[in-house]
């Protein structure tokens, strides 16, 4: 299965890297069915018009548009110290179901850059290791102040557990609906950063009973999203 | 925090690594306070009575119990092809809760051997960074007809989705009970080992709409299994 962004607004070639893992790697020619997902839910057979291996192209045999689902699941999560386990995130959180991921930075976030084309690059492999056609949108890092002023859902959410917070997200989280959940870095959100989330609408939600990393946090919350949906 | 089976029994040393550990690498001294975990449920508050790095003796100044959970999650898995998958579930399992992990070999499964030192000291790891007190038993590597008789559960689930079978985890496992969940490899179960699981008493059941890969739909299995419980 190939990736390739545009189709439907008229895109018939595959990018550089795909052409070359199409033509080069598995050798494939001139006739021959590939199949094409573009991300934003477009299934594609495709036949291959021109074998270049640095821009294949292809015309269209089929198209299918995978169902949209009524809810939207938005994970804004404090980047992990070792980025492998914020890639490894994404790879799961795709595979389970995820519209959109945002990288924030807090008061206690040790990790206070990131490039994020390493983490598209694994939405990307997932997305083709499920045979599904959806990308998660994967927004650049963000100062916190920022990032919670301007966020749109109709649900906001930030994960934090204290003795005085018994609500629980797989408690309080409507089916169908549009919601983001925030989770912070290993040292927590600070209690100014927890004040002004309240300020901005945001409901203090715990994840459950265990103390979790960022990493495991922040997918818990997205298979908890799904579960409510199922 | 420091790991030391046997307390309740006797013990009153850590092991060579862990004496390694709290002497060498922390320059705990006689008269230090440490906490110890005993990976059954015990926390412990003692005092470093000796300090050498390659057997630290203790003595117990305190000791709690953690409360015992009314259901028992057992999640039998194929050993992923990669190692690093594997250690990953162990990891995320011990957080979110789990009490048994078996491993499995199936018809499909490209690795027919594994040695589970490794895994075990993933799991202690993520028990001691989670605040842990309880260690989940890992069972050698079995063969699938031999495990699937022998295994000991009220309630024996194995994962597969086909068209014919709309029963999920979710909307079937009732909470309080005694689960097992097996998961299947890369290539999936053969035809043949679903038809003796099924005569052996085990139901098929759905995870969800998605693909998962072996180590995410494990853990998707252990937080299904805790959400009906909370």
């Amino acid at each position: 299965m190939f990736y390739q962004p545009g189709i439907a607004q008229g895109v018939l070639h595959l990018d550089p890297s795909e052409s070359r893992h199409c033509i080069k790697v598995l050798r494939k020619g001139v006739g021959e069915k590939i199949h094409i997902v573009d991300g934003t839910g477009g299934f594609y057979q495709a036949e291959i018009t021109n074998d270049d291996p640095k821009q294949c192209t292809f015309k269209i045999l089929g198209a299918d548009q995978s169902t949209k689902r009524n809810y939207y699941v938005h994970i804004a999560i404090a980047p992990t110290k070792n980025m492998d386990r914020l890639e490894w995130f994404i790879e799961k959180a795709t595979e389970i179901g995820v519209d959109e991921v945002s990288l924030v930075i807090c008061q206690n976030s040790e990790r206070r850059t990131l490039k994020t084309d390493r983490l598209e690059k694994k939405a990307i492999a997932a997305m083709k290791q499920c045979l599904k056609a959806e990308l998660p949108e994967i927004n650049p890092a963000l100062d916190f102040k920022r990032f919670i002023q301007n966020v749109k859902a109709s649900h906001k959410y930030i994960a934090y557990v204290d003795s005085e917070n018994p609500k629980t997200l797989y408690g309080i989280l409507p089916p169908a609906s549009h919601s983001c959940i925030l989770i912070g870095p290993e040292g927590d959100f600070s209690k100014e950063e927890l004040l002004s989330a309240n300020e901005q609408g945001w409901t203090k939600v715990s994840l459950g009973p265990n103390r979790l990393r960022t990493e495991t946090a922040g997918l818990v919350a997205c298979h908890i999203s799904n579960l409510v949906n199922s």
